[in-house]
């Protein structure tokens, strides 16, 4: 990987200052471009060893562009926030915003490698590490991200003559930093792992490019040339047009049971034995999550069913008996401008609970594979991909020691009907009927192929589906929050 | 995974009568239309645990489809041939060419997970295998393949009915095989190892489909219609048109030094030398290939190099030193209709060399991003992808013992020039040059590029590059013959 990376590649003075003014011009002019043209994110990882020029890259990066539309982001130790969350957190929080570029520092590759040198990571694990990266930019590309990885490298002898050379001089020898020592020590193991990990991780949607980090004047003309080709292309490039053909590929096309079907919808409980219930589940509940134990877990509840079937009902019974420090409600609408210039997870990533807390959500990350998937809204690449997707999301969440709780309320389509007219009779509740609620209503078929495909691909040992009878509002509640109890007290 | 199939799916007699004839002759066009258009292959796997249908589905489509486009293949214990070959080698030598559907049993599933229910493959390394698999899965369907995968299920409950069931009659009794019985007894095991194994690599380019496996009517009409939706999707589907635009994303943009400039061109040997060194490097590399350990490895030879290089006079002093037995030579020139059927990397995988024996490449599968990225043969995400898909391919090789040595034979251009001036003069050598060299000579910076970044990204410590210096044909082959014998030393 570093082969052609220790040849001492170098630019000379005049050169460089023919070429500079006019890649800075270019440069500017592709990034108002891609501000423009906002259909798509461009993330830049910046990676090697230290000394190698990684920030000096990215300073001039920074002087060349317009910093507003830049975002620059390092990891360093993990922040309380970071600690009590899930690994990726502290990535999906850094990534740009489509029309923008983001630059990482090292990203998702620094803790890796350093784990592995250390000897921290057995090789299987940083296999099993690397691969998780693969998925994780792989989705990012799938997501229109324009993915460019550099690592600046320095060949053994460049990084040692760098060193003495600082050393010698007073005002320069605060540069070679305790860290510098260290990596040297280390040089070939580093060299080993990170040609090993670039190698792996070089994909045609996410390239490593090796940059020989010795010469500034290369490395800077470099780097701006590889990323200003990127950016036009990219820009100039068409515009896929998703094809939304439904993929029947998915969808039991017998005529013949579902899931849902073999619900037993008739099921129901008295008031006064639902009251009861009601009290003894709400109680068990609020002891249980407020265990001194449950300040190491977190829950992540995602409520998804029919319309009219009854979730904020279910919600509210749910949280009236948490501590209302403790807790917060997600309604999942239409996403935001900003939600929108974001991979489709991201809204579900930045309200990932921090330890001790629940996160409710009224509606939730399945959206991409019932209503984006049933509407057209997406390509079908895009949902056949997501239950991947999906699945990975959840098991970073639940190797965490958050317990994920998924319901699904189902009520027949009789009992909808029942709903909806009793909404549009009720002056109070008539603000929750409209016509999309009757328009949704007619692909009701398609709505239960999507739901039973969604059930099988999705339901895992650490994250379940619990599929919940709702035509009565009070069997549904009480079997919500017992599922709920159920699983708290099994983490705990 | 499994969750809507123990639901008990039935299809009544008269539907069946009713849809059957429709949909074979249905499936039968499609065929017919695939076979015409013969820009991709289909590749269904068949899996899951005995007594599920999987024969009885296979034995239903050949009954309704022409056998002649169809290949099926099922995979028993391991044959001498495949014994001594890396495993991939048996599932290249069953994938269908272009046109055909080909059903492959349990395919790369059934020996992972049958080790892993057996507890003889770690957590780890199951993971690891399924990440592999993967891999393989996306490239098949970066080549164009269409993937299905079926997994035939049945509850417990019901495969113990069957079971019963069969044993009461003596004329079905012999259908309860001992497998059936081991089975049963790991079959929670089973479900889960294959819940886990399904969900991780079902992807958009290659889903599973879990099929309920009870009632054969329902059997048969679900994964026939599910094919031919499939097929009916795919060949009314515009072909994508390759974009062959260069990609200037990988090649060093700054004109600077490159890894060939740094090659010492002016190395020779004087007449003498060489021919002293010739006789002992050869006398060598013909006592190692013929050391009884030799036996244990194999090795693959590939040559690359510009034209007039002189690869082929390098290769005959390599071959000359070897037992006419135990070698054979495979000239790369322009694929055959067979391979041109295949993903580009088949015709390699069937001449991978049984142990004990060596394979020389004169050109290799290294023309995906030599003369096909530079020609504009392939699209850019195929070159791209190809690094990352050789390396794999070379890491199976050496994984499995097999030495891989790669080498780029290395001329100036001036010294092509007085070479390629030289077969013209030379009536028996005139046959050698060709209008199509001279043309490729104009490119000559473009393939400077095409071969730096593929030394940088498939030079692994397992396959490594071998530059070497060939203005002198005497100190080409002299080390061409010595590194081979070093490598092979070490192997030994």
């Amino acid at each position: 990987m570093f082969e052609s990376a220790e040849l001492g590649h170098r630019v000379d003075k005049s050169t460089y200052k023919d070429a500079e003014p006019k890649l800075r011009e270019a440069l500017l002019d592709a990034q108002y471009d891609l501000h423009e043209d906002g259909s798509f994110a461009v993330l830049l990882i910046v990676a090697g060893p230290e000394g190698a020029g990684r920030s000096e890259m990215v300073n001039v990066l920074k002087e060349w562009m317009d910093p507003r539309h830049l975002v620059v982001k390092a990891f360093g130790p993990r922040s309380d926030e970071e600690q009590e969350r899930p690994l990726p957190w502290r990535y999906w929080r850094a990534l740009p915003p489509k029309g923008r570029i983001g630059i990482l520092f090292n990203a998702w590759y620094g803790e890796a490698f350093v784990r592995r040198v250390l000897g921290d990571a057995s090789a299987s694990e940083f296999e099993n590490y690397l691969a998780g990266i693969k998925h994780h930019e792989a989705m990012l590309a799938n997501e229109g991200t324009l993915i460019l990885k550099f690592w600046m490298h320095l060949s053994k002898k460049d990084f040692q003559a760098r060193n003495k050379a600082l050393s010698k001089h007073p005002e320069t020898r605060w540069r070679v930093t305790p860290e510098d020592r260290e990596t040297y020590k280390r040089y070939d193991k580093l060299k080993q792992v990170a040609e090993h990990g670039l190698r792996t991780t070089s994909t045609a949607q996410a390239p490593w490019i090796v940059v020989e980090g010795l010469d500034e004047r290369y490395r800077n003309l470099t780097v701006g040339t590889i990323l200003l080709n990127a950016l036009r292309d990219r820009i100039s490039r068409e515009k896929p047009q998703p094809t939304t053909a439904k993929a029947a590929l998915l969808v039991d096309t017998q005529p013949s049971v579902n899931l849902l079907d073999r619900l037993n919808l008739s099921q129901k409980l008295e008031r006064d034995t639902y009251q009861s219930e009601l009290a003894k589940w709400q109680a068990r509940l609020g002891t249980l999550t407020r265990a001194r134990k449950f300040a190491q877990i977190a829950v992540v509840a995602a409520f998804e069913g029919n319309d009219a079937a009854g979730k904020g009902g279910a919600i509210r019974r749910v949280t009236s008996a948490l501590d209302a420090r403790a807790y917060d409600v997600y309604p999942v609408a239409a996403p935001t401008d900003e939600e929108r210039a974001q991979p489709y997870l991201w809204r579900f990533w930045r309200n990932v609970p921090r330890r001790g807390r629940i996160a409710v959500f009224d509606r939730s990350w399945y959206g991409r594979v019932l209503v984006e998937r049933v509407e057209g809204f997406c390509a079908v690449a895009d949902w056949m991909r997501a239950y991947g997707e999906i699945n990975d999301f959840e098991a970073r969440l639940s190797d965490f020691g958050i317990v994920v709780a998924k319901f699904w309320l189902s009520i027949s389509k009789d009992e909808q009907y029942r709903r909806f007219q009793e909404r549009e009779k009720t002056t109070f509740k008539r603000f929750k009927i409209t016509p999309e609620d009757w328009r949704n209503r007619e692909k009701w078929d398609e709505y239960v192929d999507a739901v039973c495909d969604m059930v099988d691909r999705t339901s895992t040992e650490y994250a379940p589906w619990t599929l919940v009878e709702a035509n009565d509002k009070y069997f549904a509640r009480v079997k919500v929050l017992k599922t709920l109890c159920e699983r708290i007290e099994a983490a705990l």
